[in-house]
């Protein structure tokens, strides 16, 4: 929004001229221009990009200094006013959205006339007198072009590494324990949704758990490419207007900052061209929302009921379910979790399609990529984390409708083709379904075995185990 | 392939210069350079765009005849020639692959080759020789920028009017019966995978019909905009060399021709440039694909068991299920329609992409929007007869599961709110939950309403309509 | 967040017991529990389902009373604090996130203890008392399967109404203004990005008003679906305890507060347990932002250089378009419109996947459903609002470089192919192209017409018309 | 189809019954059923699959013998049989299409039924007398729902492999000689399509070389969870009814005979009832399509013209590219490239719809993960190779145009700002922006700085590298 009447401005003034930007914020004239040409939806630029450009200035003016290109004054007070960006102090200097020029560019800005107004602040300067130019000094051997991917790169391997991952890890880990907790369960196992044969809890139990490492492991694979920067590139790749040396001496400064490492891209021009390292970790994003919506589809399966339904497993009662229908319960944690998942794959789909549409030296959907994949690191985390604790952690077996429904099945059957052939076994079964008898009764019935024979062969125990 | 020395070849011309064709075939220079630069994958244009180029250069040919623009006596070979491709004979003579020039220019070129020397052997003349000109006579006042998307729209159109709605028509009849047939099955309802409250099968399934009838309906609604043709806007849209009227007359010859409506598109110039109308009638089909997606994931929910499941609906036995378990019975239809929504909604994307991706007066991803859909229309007409038929026709109920999920289900309280309030009737199925016993005993044992009163409100037969 | 030590609180109870709700706020036990149980992202459910949420139980309340369902007294204390709601002046009292369970009943629930709380502070009544109760009384006749969806329903009918429409139809007509501006303007059309045939700079913007009319009237054709809301339902559709009446009464209602026109559903049990007329809408946004991606590449095309691009639009200049690059100028409008685009082909996917995975009586995504859903909507409707009044609007040609890019032409060559034919007329293209001639020189050259011949056909100005 | 009365029929049985198969076909009853009841699409099972069967079934075979679990004679001639699957001697007998049973149980039928047939001919016995039995003998110590996903594990395995990794290194390898050769092209780089500042033709193609060398490193990194097989867990996972340590000495002798490496899968029970591993696959073609996507465009954006566009590549000239406009030469490898992407990106979204949807024991949507998959990498691989062969590895540069574009461009300004600062550099570019000049000239004019001290400062051969 324009600045109203009723508050206090000042002047800033860039290239295009002077405009009037709210006296209490810290931002510039081109930080104003955004917010009055840019009124599109309400999703700001991710405060994990704001806090990354943080780092990403400080790491700038620190390396700059080492290698002689910045007046070691100035760069002291960038180098503060950065820190404060980067630790969460000045977020609320950052009103931009995410729609808008689809290189960054304003949020470039943004934190360059941020960080010029607080640095000239802490020299005693006024804001707005460019004491600290944002392009001279602050932007100093950078461009948009490098500097705001990096901050997504930066962004992106922070909220992984430090949110994501050690969610999967605990949602693995909860449901390893149940599984070792019901290895003793024998229960059916089903194949198309119909009766199969037999199997324990903790093996139904584990390959939840399996694919949830999985996927942790396949995010993990993404990180070493979304690790490299192309700080250095400037405006096209070339690092037109930085010292040698800068991109080496910034992937070092960054690395001691973040707490976390970082190199210099392999390839700064198609690290600012094209976005493929972030296309192929939203890819392991969306290979987790699939074997997160796997894991909460088998829980619901499992847990419909309670009379009606398959029954097999009791989820913690969390809250009341139903408006109308007095002490229904549902599995609502696997419901936000598959919600989630849908929002992510849609969420890949848009990454793709951004990162596909990269011209020449720039991809210019750089806003829309970075917020659909820190939305969807966030998304899975959160839901991943309150799955785990809300519902997984409490997940208890009905060991008495477990134990029928194993009993009753059909698909015993199968024990017996080794003995007896395909075909044989076959007619057993079909006899017992259409005629609503036991396994037995039909085996016996039509004496294709004795019923010791049968009984040594259809021990649902013994069938959990072999290949 | 390029021809072997083992097959007699013709030398073909073209303004790139001579080249050898397979002496059997009827395509000319233009075709075998695409034969031999375009060796990607194995996906021939679809026949529905062969044979709609059958009409195309047919309906082109009388219109050119009616407007003075072609010489009559070759006009009518070039009709005659043009029918034969319209009636499926000539389609071993169109070998090109999808994968070929985004505008089609090369199966426009097959079309106008194949027609020109079928019209020369018609008049007498041989292969080869131009007696019939595959640009100057066939492809007169035409572009390929306007051909190949007219054949687009033509083949679009039949395949959705011949092919499609009649499968969604007849599924929702099949439907639409077997509801009609159950009417009197009460059954539980379910939310949340959860026991609900009751309500018919009729009710369940005649929603399953509304859901197929409204996604023909969204069928419906897509076809105005692709009866719409660009014919006569030749190269960019302009109708360069077209003689006036061209766009009109050939619209009527068309649709004479074709048995179904075409007019001239209201923009010639976006119809060449743009492919809306398809992305929004490839929406169409995903939405349908949604609504089939519900329909048998239901249908194999209610299916499952038949000991361990919901059990509640009894499917066709059509064929062994398992080479393992003898005597398995599974929803297989189910699965094949389940897996051809999820191609149909993957190519919807394809669409969605290429559609995007036009640029100035053309669109380039001609090829693989046609064919994605093409495919799509056929996957879903199919899929969803072959549902009708081998599946939903032969649904049964499971009275008696049906009915004792019906009585065991604690939701029946809900009919108790409007007596005793939502509160008292929480308690009531709480505690009838967690002691496993019945409501009317919990109930009767709260004290909340005597016998007669229970027996009054809790009858599932009078809880199926209201509101 | 769990209440903190320091803020002040009051006791809430629901079917599961106690628990303690900030003293300040409106809402009651179920949405605390929400709140503690659902710690997902940071999305809140939209502001515009809060507001139908208020439009909903005053239009419920008013079917109730009319129908003698509720009593007077309570009825019209639901009835003006429901309509505070929808006014907006309670939206601090909704802080739940889209990421809950899947039915919305959380949502439902914090309406039903916020207008229950208010409305028994209208009486006279304390918070948390229940004097007016939450089920019994607000809830009264409905369930949250029945109300979620109708608020899901008359949100995106004024969204799409009010916002989307609206900015889209002033694009059209932005567009339409530009494109009667310069009917004049003759110049180069292209194919393949490659140089083509002459057109006007009216008719090549009048096909993207074209496409931008046509986006609109599919979103209309998307809305009587829309307009149909399965309230009266219930709990699974057969409308078990609201009275008869209740689905039409309340549709009558809703039409008089919404000002906009609302209907019961054609089957309230489809309405529920699916959401295709979402998927469909989804569906016309998806092409809405095919046809604004087209709409903005041009643009960005058509303006590319100044200098070495193809230069032929100037547009307006509205900020610096570079941190490193002084004096640069980019179509940042063009690119936040294609990342608006990018994201809402992504939402659709999400709505593609969420819709097609209803089971039975209740599809349980409903909540990430409408959240993408109107996130397309507010999007595009701001993403094309700004891109009309900040770049449309303004866009002038170069003419200077259209008519040097016109003359240049060597397709002009396409003239003459009625007179001499495809071939030749190649031949002379060929030759111009290859030794940097014009085609006047090269058609002398050959000698297949002469200059008054050639100066006859080659006129610009005459081939933007035909067919 | 069925056996129409004109052709020579046999009888074949199953637990179903007896049915007429065509008596020139070796498959059995089973697929006879499945003919019958999926005449869905015309899209086979791919050969790869069927190929990949072959091995299956042999690696069985002998599995089984060297563990004892199957009599050495019939043993040996399944052995021989299923070798002639595997060299595709037999692909004529696998009529089935992909649109069956979601398990793919009837297309292991379909190689049980062949190779038991074949094999009983071998052993001198007929056809469907079961000398050798399909379930018994062919299917020994297997289930459909081990083997089937095991053959798509080595189809996917052996098609990207052995068809899509040398595609992809032979582009990158091309591309790198195209960069190689042109490092001396000086020219200007383009951000937001704007004029921008220099760079080397060699660092614009090196980009793209690195894109799809990073895109095959991104596929390799996906094999070793392909190299994973599921089969010893038969029917879900268990491997009840397999020898101990089959799965173990199946992978063994897989390895040996397809001539790659294969193991047994770490949890088989998750890779049967999910197929995670696939979709992080489609995630990494994905990838590729993403980068394909931005290379071909960029060569044909650098490629439009000749004259009225970029014009800085010239392409091959492979074909006549229009239909209507004579001489015409369109970028037709790029499109058919990036239509290939488009629908990889589509299928990526099939394949993660489809992967999300595995219930419990059993993914049932692996017919349409693996056909979409296949198509995809066949695609890809294809694509890339025409691309490279037939376009880039001719592609040149117009030096005289590439010239012409850097030196007129406004933004080798920034190469002063080192000395002027931003502030006044803005000013000289924009004023020679506005009067048409040259930088010089607004340079000297507004006194900035002296001539010499300008032609010292912005040398484009000066400014390709940095940082």
């Amino acid at each position: 929004m324009p600045p109203d009447n009723t508050i206090e401005t000042r002047i800033e003034t860039d290239s295009f001229g002077p405009i009037a930007v709210p006296a209490d914020r810290l931002w510039g004239a081109q930080t104003q221009r955004s917010l009055e040409n840019f009124r599109i939806g309400v999703e700001r630029m991710p405060v994990e990009i704001v806090r990354a450009f943080g780092l990403q200035k400080q790491a700038s003016a620190r390396a700059n200094m080492a290698l002689g290109a910045l007046d070691p004054t100035i760069g002291a007070a960038i180098d503060q006013a950065a820190g404060e960006v980067a630790a969460g102090l000045l977020d609320d200097h950052f009103p931009l959205v995410v729609w808008q020029t689809g290189s960054g560019t304003q949020t470039n800005m943004n934190a360059n006339e941020v960080v010029a107004n607080r640095a000239a602040e802490l020299l005693g300067a006024g804001r707005g007198g460019k004491r600290v130019h944002p392009n001279d000094h602050v932007n100093r051997s950078q461009s948009s072009n490098d500097s705001f991917p990096t901050a997504m790169h930066v962004a992106a391997v922070l909220a992984i590494e430090g949110r994501l991952l050690p969610a999967l890890d605990h949602l693995a880990a909860v449901l390893r324990g149940r599984a070792a907790a019901f290895t003793d369960v024998v229960k059916l196992g089903r194949t198309h949704l119909q009766d199969a044969v037999p199997m324990t809890l903790g093996q139904e139990i584990g390959a939840w758990a399996y694919q949830v490492e999985a996927a942790a492991h396949g995010l993990r694979h993404a990180l070493p490419a979304l690790r490299q920067v192309p700080q250095g590139g400037t405006a096209v790749g070339t690092g037109l207007n930085a010292p040698a040396g800068f991109s080496a001496r910034f992937a070092q400064e960054l690395t001691a900052l973040a707490g976390s490492s970082f190199a210099p891209a392999e390839d700064r021009f198609a690290y600012m061209a094209a976005h493929d390292a972030f296309v192929a970790a939203s890819g392991a994003l969306n290979t987790a929302a699939v074997a997160l919506t796997k894991v909460a589809n088998d829980v619901r399966l499992l847990a419909s009921g309670p009379r009606a339904g398959f029954g097999e497993l009791i989820l913690p009662e969390n809250e009341p379910g139903s408006s109308i229908m007095p002490g229904k319960v549902n599995p609502t944690q696997a419901e936000a979790l598959t919600m989630v998942a849908a929002q992510v794959m849609g969420n890949h789909v848009a990454v793709t399609i951004a990162g596909a549409q990269g011209h020449l030296q720039l991809n210019v959907f750089k806003p829309v990529i970075i917020h659909a994949l820190l939305q969807s690191v966030r998304l899975l985390a959160d839901g991943a984390a309150s799955f785990a604790d809300n519902c997984a952690a409490g997940i208890e077996p009905d060991r008495a409708h477990i134990r029928r429904h194993l009993e009753e099945s059909l698909m015993l059957v199968t024990a017996l083709t080794p003995a007896i052939g395909y075909d044989k076994a076959a007619e057993i079964a079909k006899k017992a379904h259409h005629e609503g008898t036991t396994l037995r009764a039909a085996a016996l019935d039509l004496g294709y075995l004795d019923a010791a024979a049968f009984d040594a062969a259809v021990r649902p125990e013994t069938m959990i185990s072999g290949g």
